[in-house]
């Protein structure tokens, strides 16, 4: 089953009005916008990654999905499997590193043990407030789209982890990714869609799209390199950059560091061009758990 | 690391008022109650236990620390793993009844892919609102012990799911146990302390005792068994029984089915009799996480 299988199914349960159809990456309740993110050993971390930065990662990926709301950061529940002293010991070290860094505190949790051998699992759910963002499905035919920050730079870190050398900035980014609170706290009243890039640029810019109801082109040139990322092509497609992707009226003058990477159209589904010249939109558009 | 040495340092953590310090099983943000429990397939569930009965189990847990805040079900947020379609379609229709029949409704979640052969790690977390109970701090020496329903049919149950033969009826207060969601609204306001029965009545008396300052007494002559249920102190050392444990004031009348079990008094510790002559404790309460 894939994750839009599953996604098809949830939908088929009951739902709470704050579910907003499961459309979204949070949920709404009373004043607060809820979100929760699962880490898996060998699939979002690397075994050797310190658990220091696996805590860092856990907290940010979560208020990575508050900053697209423009949400104030409240407080996290954390589902935690304790495996071997040292490093749950270095894990909390980084965890309250992490929380006295990026805000928030935490208000409970549950421990498990896991069987010998077992791949940690790790939930941490975020809990926000006083959002001010529209939801990913405001995008107007016309509106212009733009992402904070750079992109790749985390697939490239990934890259780097993986064989050991490389440039530790990059690689920083994929361990330590950081959730774009501020930007998303100045953006979101001015915006009229706003997610975090998760999964790749271009498969959040087509749900977007898709949620929008309109069609969205991608100019591969105007995409936001760092400094060692090149193939722009594979920066686009790789996932857990956590820099927030967002929908603006033409003519929009971003109030944070931001870059215009392409527009909505009336229609539906992504195209992609490279300095105007369409583009063979790639099969693999980014990251989808479920699709092997 | 035990569940206990995480506990004290998730303590050293910045922690949210609603924490309570980490001394209770549910959290409290604005009116609402906050709580989340993993399930561990080969720790908490049989690989061979029916994916429906482990959906219900998992939302059942969930409820019953709301049942224990005499909190009304709001709404859910499952992190599921997903792993093989048949499975994964049998949870969710599994989940959707236990919706049905329990009340509450999906807010959203999170889905990840497991490595293979990786057992299942399953996260809900649960909202409640309207709680009215009191924390599992409030007993005072005098008050009465009381347990709803009967301890240890689960405990025997996993023995009959284990075997693969027995009792079907314990066997399912195992894999199906139910959240005393309406006796702990009733409960709610009239008790001194509420908690619900997960890792073993006697282990979580003395939890009970601890939290608020006193000593408490169990006589294991009234703690009630279930017809095929015949050991008392292993049913009082057994978990997953899922029962609502209360302090009352003396002369207390229960308002819904519950049975007098102990006393407290001033002091600390948990003492045993059987019959009014003092046993000695046994070394194992019940179940501890991170205790092997």
């Amino acid at each position: 089953m894939t994750e839009a299988d599953l996604l098809a199914r949830l939908r088929r349960l009951p739902l709470h009005p704050g579910a907003h159809g499961l459309t979204d990456d949070t949920a709404t309740l009373g004043g607060y916008t809820l979100t929760t993110d699962t880490l898996v050993e060998g699939v979002h971390f690397l075994p050797d990654d310190p658990a220091a930065d696996v805590a860092w990662k856990l907290l940010a990926t979560n208020y990575s999905d508050l900053a697209a709301k423009g949400a104030l950061v409240e407080g996290v529940l954390l589902n935690y499997p304790l495996r071997d002293a040292d490093w749950d010991a270095a894990f909390l070290d980084g965890l309250d590193a992490a929380l006295r860094d990026l805000g928030g505190a935490l208000l409970g949790g549950d421990t498990v043990t896991l069987p010998t051998g077992a791949p940690r699992v790790l939930t941490l759910t975020a809990i926000g407030r006083d959002a001010a963002a529209p939801a990913r499905g405001g995008a107007r035919a016309g509106d212009t789209l733009w992402v904070t920050g750079t992109i790749g730079d985390a697939g490239a870190g990934l890259a780097i982890a993986r064989a050991g050398r490389g440039d530790a900035a990059l690689r920083a980014r994929y361990r330590r990714p950081v959730p774009r609170l501020a930007e998303g706290r100045a953006l979101a009243p001015l915006v009229t869609a706003m997610m975090d890039v998760s999964d790749g640029l271009l498969i959040d810019a087509a749900r977007m799209a898709l949620a929008s109801g309109v069609a969205v082109t991608v100019e591969l040139v105007d995409v936001p390199l760092a400094a060692g990322v090149t193939d722009a092509l594979a920066a686009a497609t790789a996932g857990d950059d956590y820099e927030l992707l967002f929908a603006a009226a033409p003519g929009f003058v971003a109030p944070v560091p931001a870059t215009r990477v392409g527009r909505f159209e009336p229609g539906a589904g992504l195209r992609l061009t490279r300095a105007g010249e369409p583009l063979p939109t790639p099969r693999r558009l980014g990251y989808e758990h479920g699709l092997r």
